[in-house]
């Protein structure tokens, strides 16, 4: 086993960078308070109103905006709980150490007055935080506040490198060689790197068809690495694969149900994030994914109508608001016109129906068939 | 790499075993019809009425009641689907292949008229299947129906044996060597042998737990392999437990929430299995599992009274349920007496409640100090 150095110097950077960032703002706090004048902190404003599309990036973005938490009566705790917020991520990352949101919370209870009463409060203060870490360039991943879910199931032509977090040597782990299990992407994969001779990812909706796939090493033949995403993407889902397609130049082909919440949320998620969360997208979103299918033309061209179901009233509801209000399907004709097809034929397919012609059909025949013209896939 | 001539050995005793019954009992419907009579199919009747706990087993199992399916005009779609869900175990047996629940479903559209309209009406006939087939020591698993969901992720001190489908060569994989990701636990383990110097498994409820231990490898000094349920535990995961345990000769500890959701649902479920579905207890229940905590004493004797929430009323239901109705809690009378302290104190204890006191006391205190008094477990 080998050291990576060039992999420790980016997590080492990025540290410092951290902690640079958390010291400038905590000298200026004290700054203010040595020179009499009351402290305050910028935070960028994470409504919905602070948030835009940017269609050459491909993802929704925080504005401009920005609010001020000025010391005062009304704000001493939450300025308190900030500003230890900030110390207990700079001890986490002088320490290689981490918490989850819920750890984070439970750390609180013993600040005294300052403690927090609910996790929803240090949620908030924790994305006001992040929000601000974005700005720079730092993700909450690397400010050491990991999610609660851990990513989606690996298998493939990859070889992912990690490290032991006690001695720093690097550890290989060979996702060819798992058998009919797979690896388990974990919390935070900011400190991976990778090695792969794939041709692309390919990201899957659900667990059924990862293990159909893995089980007759799908991945071997089409030289490629299937992630499963087990529905909506989790962050550490979406972060190792960008990571990975970032990293690896490989593009990505999505493969889920053909229904609204396939496309409008699954896929949409993967690709341009959420606006509720603009301050993560730009660490998150996989601006470079291309969906592959079920599309509603595939029900036509692979014979799925009788394995279809009637939409229900909220595919129904979810299609209209993608069409209307969606500025990431409005910005693309393709998506309008499948979606608009899908309305019109009035019926959803799970990429599961495939089964109907025989188990293996996915493999056999879907697959190859849509991979042999990657230009038809929808944007 | 070398092949494990022993479990290809019992995998295909049991293939050949699985084809045994269902040939036998199509011969059976067949001489049937042969002879001119009504043929029949005898299944077990799953509702609660035929279901006993068996305290020496330490689970819930099916009684001797049996229904008997005949074929009339009313049950002819109902017979038909049965025999032809049979076939549909016993090609997949052949192929060494699989079907989750949903394909099993999508698999009918090609059978004309007796093709499933919905997922429940496939469930219920798979159950029925299931739990004739559990009747003679065979698994769903073993018909090669699969659960939709993937198991649990592992990591430590275990090797797991897996196979390579296409060529049946022997894949090893070390879960102590997977870095800050894990070993994900495949829909089926039946295939699976393992080697291990490990002293327990340690179960645990939340994933951000698990990840904790983990990234500080506790199971390295502490000799052990633990397994993230995330929850109640999936099919995949408990009998990945359960097979880890009897192979290995293994002690099987719990580690999760004070509250009685992670007594009477989490614990109880991994231990003892529920009524519903007493056709899979005797091949999932890990009746050796012992609970290490949070146990209602450890508020008290880890100081986390202020990191406690008050029980909520659906908390209150549940553990007079408990008390009143389980007949494992009921049969074990240090669960009720645990169960009436929870009650009395009136609050519940998430086992992230431990950061209170810094987020690595867990591993530096807390789990140290029950592990050396293994007998305070909870039965």
């Amino acid at each position: 086993m080998k050291r990576s150095n060039s992999e420790d110097a980016t997590g080492a950077d990025l540290d410092k960078k951290t902690i640079g960032l958390l010291e400038s703002i905590a000298k200026r706090v004290r700054a203010s308070i040595d020179s009499g004048s009351l402290p305050n902190l910028e935070l960028p404003v994470r409504s919905l109103d602070n948030v835009k599309y940017e269609e050459a990036k491909g993802y929704f973005e925080l504005g401009n905006a920005r609010k001020v938490r000025t010391l005062t009566v009304n704000t001493a705790r939450a300025f308190a709980q900030t500003l230890r917020l900030m110390a207990t991520s700079r001890a986490m990352v002088e320490h290689d150490d981490f918490a989850t949101k819920r750890e984070v919370y439970y750390i609180s209870k013993n600040w005294g007055d300052c403690r927090f009463d609910e996790q929803a409060e240090s949620d908030a203060i924790m994305d006001d935080i992040e929000a601000m870490a974005s700005m720079y360039g730092l993700s909450r991943e690397q400010l050491r506040f990991y999610p609660e879910s851990h990513g989606g199931s690996v298998a493939g032509r990859l070889t992912v490198v990690d490290r032991n977090p006690a001695t720093g040597e690097a550890i290989e782990i060979d996702c060819a060689n798992l058998g009919s299990g797979a690896y388990s992407i974990p919390r935070s994969v900011e400190h991976l790197s990778f090695r792969t001779d794939a041709r692309f990812v390919l990201a899957i909706e659900t667990g059924g068809m990862f293990q159909r796939l893995n089980n007759h090493r799908f991945w071997e033949t089409a030289r490629c690495i299937i992630v499963e995403m087990a529905g909506v993407p989790t962050r550490a889902t979406r972060r190792f694969i960008r990571l990975l397609s970032d990293k690896q130049q490989l593009p990505v082909y999505c493969f889920v149900d053909c229904d609204p919440y396939g496309f409008a949320n699954i896929y949409r998620t993967l690709k341009v994030g959420s606006g509720n969360a603009a301050q993560i997208n730009r660490f998150l979103c996989v601006a470079q994914a291309r969906f592959l299918g079920v599309t509603p033309q595939d029900i036509i061209d692979f014979g799925l109508e009788d394995a279809t179901h009637p939409l229900a009233a909220t595919d129904i509801k979810r299609a209209q608001d993608a069409l209307h209000n969606d500025p990431f399907i409005k910005a693309h004709p393709e998506w309008v016109t499948a979606i608009k097809q899908l309305l019109q034929m009035g019926v959803r397919a799970e990429q599961q129906a495939l089964a109907k012609w025989g188990l293996n059909y996915v493999i056999d025949e879907y697959l190859p068939q849509k991979l042999a013209n990657e230009s038809s896939f929808l944007p």
